[in-house]
């Protein structure tokens, strides 16, 4: 399996430790009604869960390549254009930044990091890859 | 040379031609005093320019990949993080992000792109790459 897939499935087998059921998997976002845009990128799989009341989306990242910050740049890009297009098709679902432990420890305390995630209020779940958990849930 | 740098040339011309002094070439971005973070990820150079009382830097973006919805995700990323860092260390500087016309006539003109645009205030310069030109200013 390839690396990016064991990040995913760890998230997913995390959110069912916590008793949330997967519902999408990917969860396709679609924007506009007369042309058809198709979110999902296929390498980077967004998943839908739900609890009780509460919908979630989940974009799994695993922050596996040599520059952090690349990634979050790249991973803010896709936040930021995702919830834009469902707070349009699906507001009442809430989407959340899934980031591996390594990265949250490392990446995200830098000032950079902490500033951004706060200015665009970015939802951040940290998951652990190998224990295949959710470790924290940062709203 | 390569088509990155091409297109960053004719931005610095482009804007040369309108009567802009290009101040720096790379603009270098760093946040936090403690900790020195390069922004500039050297592939993507930001060029700082200056006309009159006016300040500007400008993301130079090629949009040459197949997908223009990934290149957008990461341009859309970095030029949000650049403004926050512009923002902490020289707010008179304005952020653009250069995106050249055949790109701006095709993919900026969908409804994703426009709503993106708009919500994250994204200003933008449409230059024309072979002339060696700017088309367009969008503030």
């Amino acid at each position: 399996m390839a690396a990016r897939d064991k990040f995913h499935n760890a998230v997913k087998l995390g959110l069912e430790k916590e008793k949330w059921r997967i519902t999408h998997d990917p969860l396709k976002l679609e924007y506009a009604v007369d042309e058809r845009v198709e979110i999902d990128l296929g390498a980077e799989r967004i998943l839908g869960a739900e609890k009780a009341e509460e919908k979630i989306a989940v974009e799994v990242k695993s922050f596996l390549n040599d520059s952090a910050l690349a990634d979050f740049h790249t991973a803010l890009g896709q936040f930021l254009n995702y919830r834009l297009v469902l707070e349009e098709i699906e507001p009442e679902r809430t989407l959340y930044l899934a980031v591996p432990i390594a990265a949250y420890k490392s990446f995200f305390q830098r000032e950079l990091a902490k500033a951004s995630v706060k200015k665009y209020e970015v939802k951040i779940i940290v998951y652990e890859p190998v224990k295949e958990e959710i470790v924290l849930w940062i709203n």
